[in-house]
């Protein structure tokens, strides 16, 4: 980027990205729109469709940030929780839409459990859903693509699906703010013209989010070396009595049994010396902690570390024997 | 900006920027908001500040986004006409509050006008009204300083001003989308915690922000060049014919006089010779041309075509001889 093309206004609606992005996955530039990061799209696309008081749904648990924009915007979160395997449960389009939710977010593959939801389920959900559904892929880059999974098929046959990507996660570009959605015309064409900031994302991020797509072979050796290190991570975890459900991202959800003691207590014990997890206050995440992919230092280190750590909280040291 | 910044999500309310934007205007940190822009400061102090239903104020003719925002937020606006010499009536404040507006936007230095209103009927307004009032200060940076302009100490007066400032016209930095808002912590903190996206402007965005901060008396020889161009194109436009009102801004608002044919005319005529300049076809700018200052070359372009388009369209030629 010159410091010439840095004066001037930037593309308004980034037609250059638009266009690469359209190419790469099989759709038209009029169902792309760049936003500035992904939490942008995810608040257009409550502020353009659904009217304040009008209500949204939310699968539990989730990224926090659905909730504050349903808030944000007077509308009433309708929550349903997930089921004890991470998926949506049976019965969730039914409650959604006799609740009159007009936006549902779905993460997929879901945070923090990793799990992902596969696209033929997502397109009964969509078909049942009187709603937009908002499917949020931040976490998608990671997906095993021996698995096959592509939802972005689903915009052409459902009128209301919106796909949120991001270059945060799978781009290693967190820094940069660059997300974009993709779904039918009738769902882009509003946010892009109507409740979009006219030049909501720079010519900087225009720039090196195409460089960035253009090189996504190279990213994609980095989202192998997360899945073959997500396999080790996930076996050693189990060998210290660490269950994770299978994950489809960038990390896992492991379960600390009691005898290794509190989860928030091993959270800190792991930052006293360096690693950092995540630890969520609430619900039936309180007993988890989720742990993201490194390298193989970083898994390496993170084992000796947990080993450490649930030694000196357990008075047993190491998981009961199987019986 | 490293590869290794742009891994990280950026400082999420660009703590370094907001340090070294207090101190240059002597305020406190918390009295700062980095924005994606100027247009997402003004967004965001709609959201934050007036709810659906509530008005706007605006004074008019004025950037055309102000409206825009308060059609996305249903709240009415409530336009008051500026006076011939574009100043604020009198009586705007009393029309404001009788129309119960929540917020009023006043553009200073004005645009298209230029013109400046000092901080002393600012101060006045700001007492006056019920509402918060946006000081919009896009074009600040080109004032004289000779004439010792500024309205940041209102914000230490005055609970309800939000100044607004933005890198994209002093600063040549209109791809970068970066801006900044200045205001009584009490203003600045709910846009911060609650409608703000967490991570708005990005680290390229921030750190670029702070070098060009830093080194603001460079941009500070450009903005005096400007005024120097000013004088001179002001001087030569009026001897063409063309009065321009005093502008404190990058630009003087030229009446095209009747001989000299049609403003619209004029500038599709110079635009054809590929010298742009604006037309509002609204109201009281149908008869003139928004002439940005450039470089002296540019200035010389301008005026050799501008000499050349009104000789072409005018049966005189030339302004009637004075009296």
């Amino acid at each position: 980027v010159t410091a010439e093309q840095l004066q001037h206004y930037p593309p308004p609606i980034a037609d250059g990205f638009r266009a690469l992005a359209a190419s790469i996955h099989g759709v038209e530039a009029q169902q792309v729109i760049a936003t500035n990061g992904g939490d942008e799209l995810l608040r257009l696309a409550v502020s353009t469709f659904v009217e304040p008081g009008q209500a949204v749904g939310v699968l539990e648990p989730s990224y926090s940030l659905y909730r504050v924009l349903a808030d944000l915007n007077q509308s009433p979160a309708v929550r349903v929780p997930l089921a004890e395997d991470w998926s949506c449960p049976a019965d969730a389009a039914r409650t959604f839409n006799e609740a009159r939710a007009k936006l549902v977010f779905v993460t997929n593959p879901h945070a923090p459990s990793g799990r992902l939801t596969p696209v033929v389920q997502l397109s009964a959900l969509a078909g049942e859903l009187d709603a937009l559904v908002v499917v949020d892929e931040a976490y998608v880059d990671f997906v095993d693509p021996d698995l096959g999974h592509d939802a972005v098929p689903l915009v052409s046959n459902h009128e209301n699906v919106l796909i949120l990507r991001t270059l945060s996660k799978g781009y290693s570009l967190a820094g940069l703010r660059f997300g974009y959605g993709i779904g039918a015309p009738g769902i882009i064409e509003p946010m892009l013209t109507k409740t979009r900031d006219s030049y909501n994302v720079g010519v900087v991020g225009q720039r090196l989010a195409v460089a960035a797509l253009e090189s996504r072979d190279r990213a994609a050796q980095t989202w192998e070396a997360v899945r073959r290190e997500r396999t080790r991570l996930r076996e050693a975890l189990a060998q210290l009595g660490l269950d994770t459900p299978p994950s489809q991202s960038n990390f896992l959800l492991a379960t600390v049994p009691d005898w290794a003691g509190h989860a928030r207590t091993l959270c800190d014990a792991l930052e006293d010396r360096g690693v950092l997890v995540r630890h969520f206050d609430q619900g039936c995440l309180r007993d988890k902690l989720r742990i993201t992919v490194g390298t193989p230092t970083d898994t390496d280190r993170l084992l000796g570390e947990l080993k450490t750590c649930i030694a000196a909280a357990s008075p047993i040291g190491a998981p009961p024997e199987p019986s």
